[in-house]
């Protein structure tokens, strides 16, 4: 397989039908009934031979060259594995490095394979530590994001700090630990299969050693698509359906105006990124499972099992938060979360969070159990800050959570074959 | 339905076809298409209506009732939710009455239904939490076991403690936390989605507000079978096969030697059950993947990519402990993960372990990520601890791993319906 080939493998979806056409014209043996699209790479010299000796299903493969970053509207997959970096470095030039080892890797484990080739040099370590090996790649995409921290002086980054990456304001009932909060470097893995996720951020770990290290990492999951192959809106761990209202950012009109970052917003290097907040938010679980259904439903606005709004009965009904009832009164409670939350539908943030449990809190006793908030934006100034203020003063849902950790992180364009994530930063 | 229909139901797997029989036998509307087995039962009145509203698929149910507990020698599951409980109450009433209400609440949640049958009356908190409303039962088992200190003097048991329930010695290298180890009751939680098996052990720990508090939970993974539709034997996170040489439990006579506890085995009323060790074990990630892939393969006494005993080629080849090489040393070293569990081959143990990932630890920065060590067998004196016995003295392994936790409980026998678990103790 010629190089130009290798990189249109990399910067498209591949459909089967493609690969046997790739793999037809490079004359690359065609094995596709066991070994599926790892199969094929490897006869290419792609991928190391040692995870293509295992059959392998074609699950979905995201591209991952391309104008924006894949894992931002990518639609979310059923895990998550997220880890927050610090650097050790203070070279700039290590830094840059790192993000081209760090591409590399990432566009290989896109395509289900390990990173780098096997030496098979018994005297060495492996080069991919192997856990993933076998597994399809299920969907998996790995975005990176960059923290307010690396534009201090260590990197001579500060002129280049775009005002939108501003330090997240203190909010009403934050009870943030520095353990779960910050990092200079964010790497976001998703995938339809928990090992496979883990095993991206730990080889990426691994790559990093002695320029960065883990600061936090928090797992997460959302239901399977073996358990709800519809594919239905997932509920949250208070037993809400969670995510009915997100903007469709497939529509890509309303995801250059919610998610990506335009060339005229300021930090031109920042262009075809997006906006990515973390936060951490425990649920009182305990609390909340001793509520009353009528009060657990006008905390959020809507009804428990439909997932509708208050007073209708579609899931998808239209968030109506002007309607009245018979006694003319607000049929959605003006403090439930979808009302505060709806901000007069002119600020709209793209969510694309996971359930956590963490075991239980060792103090407590209880579930460390909750939502790994997550969303993109173009400007959280515009968009997440403003909806947080309005929800961290009023909402009725804060009597049942807490956001014990946060992060912001400004998210790296997209890139070509042959360049690397942050080329346009450094 | 009749309750004998009911009961019946209850007791044996159940297809499709032999739901449309129950549902026509007992006039039961017939909408198997979009509501399954849920929609059926919900018809039936069985299960709360909230759960039948969406569109269920038919996953695997593993019956409740039998002469065994679920989730013993049920083929693992993807996922687990383990909890340890302490029990807060020091009445043995309580205690058995809180046994019938798990037995009664594990029934429901076994067929994919919610717990307990909602009033609907928005006065009161939903008796269920409602987070796997819409989702499949996934093969869901949810398995008992009560702990040695079950056995003082709180509840007048402790002439009915079993010999074989001992408390484990010490072994050389544990490092054991009081927080991930003991309680006096386990329930273990398994199925193919982490919603699931989170909303079962959620459900059972509110069932138990009053009379048990969690004392410690770890949730744990294998691959999805979406990343592995073949089902080849699990790696662990060490990036090796683990699980190979298991025992095929499914072989009845080979059950009742290694799992079983007989009837007389001593402790008649633990007949039909069998021991379950928990051990937390902590991979040292960073230290194994520096590790050449010679040492890594002389540790375990198995190749890395294959999975084959040293010096084979096959997965499955029998394991030759005693088999030289050309110059006359064993092929497998003899001080190897598998050359020292294999016990000369007289002693075995049933493994049904997950892998956990529970971020860094906030201490070293490392990532806290291992091996939810989970057996089963019929007398720990003569299995898990002398195996245990050998591994911790010369195990090649133990440079790589450290043991925080530790917990060993009998598993009650399964009942028929209309009993409890529980019931020939209490």
């Amino acid at each position: 397989m010629s190089d130009s080939q290798k990189d249109e493998l990399m910067q498209k979806p591949i459909s089967r039908r493609e690969m046997l056409k790739l793999g037809a014209a490079g004359g690359v043996g065609l094995l596709l009934g066991a070994g599926g699209i790892t199969g094929v790479l490897a006869g290419s010299g792609m991928i190391n031979t040692a995870k293509s000796t295992t059959a392998q299903t074609n699950e979905e493969v995201v591209p991952f060259y391309g104008k924006h970053q894949q894992g931002i509207i990518t639609p979310a997959q059923d895990f998550i594995c997220l880890g927050a970096f610090d650097l050790t470095t203070s070279s700039r030039e290590d830094v840059r490095k790192l993000f081209q080892k760090w591409t590399q890797a990432a566009a290989e484990l896109s395509t289900g394979a390990g990173v780098g080739e096997e030496s098979n040099n018994p005297n060495l370590p492996p080069v991919d530590t192997g856990e993933a090996m076998g597994l399809a790649a299920t969907g998996i995409t790995i975005t990176f994001g960059v923290g307010p921290s690396l534009f201090d002086d260590r990197f001579g980054l500060a002129g280049k700090r775009p005002a939108a990456l501003t330090d997240l304001p203190p909010f009403g009932g934050d009870e943030l630990l520095p353990q779960w909060s910050g990092g200079d470097i964010a790497v976001q893995v998703c995938a339809n299969d928990p090992q496979v996720a883990f095993h991206a951020l730990r080889n990426l770990t691994r790559i990093a050693r002695g320029k960065a290290v883990l600061r936090w990492v928090q797992d997460g999951f959302q239901r399977t698509r073996t358990a709800d192959p519809s594919g239905s809106t997932p509920r949250n761990l208070l037993g809400f359906k969670d995510g009915t209202n997100n903007p469709n950012v497939q529509d890509a009109d309303l995801a250059n105006e919610v998610v990506w970052v335009q060339p005229d917003d300021g930090a031109g290097w920042l262009a075809d990124g997006s906006f990515m907040i973390v936060r951490r938010i425990r649920m009182r679980i305990e609390v909340w499972d001793r509520t009353p259904l009528n009060e657990q439903e006008a905390t959020f606005g809507r009804h428990r099992v439909s997932g509708a709004p208050l007073g209708e009965t579609d899931e998808f009904a239209t968030l109506d938060v002007e309607k009245k009832d018979e006694q003319g009164q607000p049929q959605i409670p003006v403090n439930s979360h979808v009302a505060l939350a709806h901000m007069g539908g002119k600020v709209k943030i793209h969510r694309r969070g996971y359930s956590y449990s963490s075991g239980i809190d060792a103090k407590t006793g209880q579930l460390d159990a909750g939502l790994l908030f997550i969303c993109f934006n173009r400007d959280p100034r515009k968009q997440f800050i403003p909806m947080q203020k309005a929800l961290a003063g009023q909402d009725k849902l804060n009597e049942y959570i807490v956001h014990v950790g946060s992060a912001i992180f400004a998210c790296l364009p997209g890139v070509q074959a042959g360049g690397y994530i942050g080329e346009t930063l450094f």
